[in-house]
């Protein structure tokens, strides 16, 4: 996935991900996501993660800020530093890459 | 690793790697990289993968187009369909990005 941040963020934003709330780190992991990185280059962040689970709709619907305070809270904080793609549909926040190689 | 691709360069640069010469894959695993993934939207190719080695650099540098003609003409379809970032030093080609976030 990736999304842009706004010009001056970044700082912010590494900030902020040195002390996640663990109870957004441990309902992500019981939800089936594994190995996550975000990567940050010029303006632009990449996050990559890969998903254990077995129904990854309904998972990530359970990781919305709306589900709990503490994710809310870490919404109002992270959200505002973001900037989605132009080419996001309704609804969108992050966007979806395509894969277009994996190998091993 | 970031990079942009030029206008209407994905198609093809998506083809290709549909046939990546097996010699290019098998030296990539015997130098350390694993679980790589090409992801693309909006223009970029966002590239991740894992390092298993000890020497990051003298194994990179055994992967460089020189090594091989099988690699050489690899590199030779491939990166004309490429653009490297405006913020990229010399030398460099895919762009390193900054790990701001990893959790498990």
């Amino acid at each position: 996935m990736v999304i842009r941040l706004k010009p001056g963020a970044y700082e912010e934003y590494k900030r902020l991900h040195q002390n996640v709330p663990p109870d957004v780190l441990q309902t992500a992991h019981e939800h089936g996501i594994r190995n996550q990185t975000i990567f940050y280059r010029d303006g632009y962040l990449f996050r990559y993660f890969e998903y254990v689970g077995n129904d990854f709709e309904k998972d990530m619907a359970a990781l919305a800020p709306s589900t709990s305070a503490v994710r809310q809270r870490w919404w109002e904080l992270t959200s505002p530093l973001q900037q989605p793609l132009d080419t996001c549909g309704p609804g969108e926040w992050w966007a979806e890459m395509e894969e277009a190689f994996h190998g091993d």
